[in-house]
């Protein structure tokens, strides 16, 4: 059983390549707030955008496009102990999904201008979800990640 | 251009049709907080569970198989307004993608015990990540959904 998505969008970004984000921007909650981008969304889907303007922030589900191949443990570059790829952000997983919460800064149309990019330029965007109360958690438990992140729900 | 994705798991929830959801529980951040359920990941995925037993909560990305179609604007249960559906969490978009963030209670080799399911029975699973620092968001702003639901942030 196959499920087939289609992008209804592109990610403009200032990370033309993997090599262009720095990773330790993945430790601090706010690493990648002042990085900014638009998401552009096709012509065609534009309606649906109404009215994500009146929220701060954004779900973006995305494609990993650059990504190749899945590891089931993985090494995460925060941690020395391979990982079980569900407990970590990797690309690499059994379906190159991602997601980033965004600040919305503004709409013009069929884009979004937004804060908080950490993909790369030409990601191509699957869904876009307004981020509401109920995905607020706190506080939180960060498995192997504790102490290797700043949490906010302790800041 | 299709990109195509194979279900990892199956949700295991109370919620056999989509009648047994009571929607007004959506308005209230902790409505589903009480309904426990199983993520059963399949076999040869199991391995990627490690160490998510160790998040206190894990966000999961599924397929909304019993969904028809799309309305890129939609009048939500919330609302007397059509909206975008960018800014709703409606079934009915350009690509059928749910999302959820649950509460991890325990993992038992491949199934994973959590509450605040929100998913049809037999949902399928195309992704878990866990939820971290950086995707609590404070203080939120709720667009259209304002007033209609209570936030986390102000209470």
């Amino acid at each position: 059983m196959e499920i087939k998505f289609k992008p209804i969008g592109m990610v403009h970004s200032p990370f033309k390549k993997s090599e262009d984000i720095a990773l330790r921007k993945y430790a601090d909650p706010q690493g990648f707030d002042q990085i900014l981008g638009d998401l552009e969304i096709f012509k065609e889907y534009e309606a649906g955008l109404e009215d994500t303007e009146g929220f701060s922030h954004l779900i973006v589900i995305f494609a990993f496009h650059k990504s190749g191949g899945c590891e089931l443990r993985t090494k995460p570059f925060l941690d020395d102990e391979p990982r079980g790829v569900f407990s970590t952000r990797s690309p690499r997983r059994p379906n190159p999904l991602g997601l980033t919460v965004v600040r919305v800064l503004e709409r013009d149309g069929n884009i979004l201008k937004v804060s908080g990019i950490d993909m790369l330029d030409r990601t191509p965007i699957l869904d876009i979800k307004p981020y509401t109360s109920r995905d607020q958690k706190s506080p939180i438990r960060l498995g192997w990640l504790e102490n290797k992140m700043k949490s906010v729900s302790r800041s």
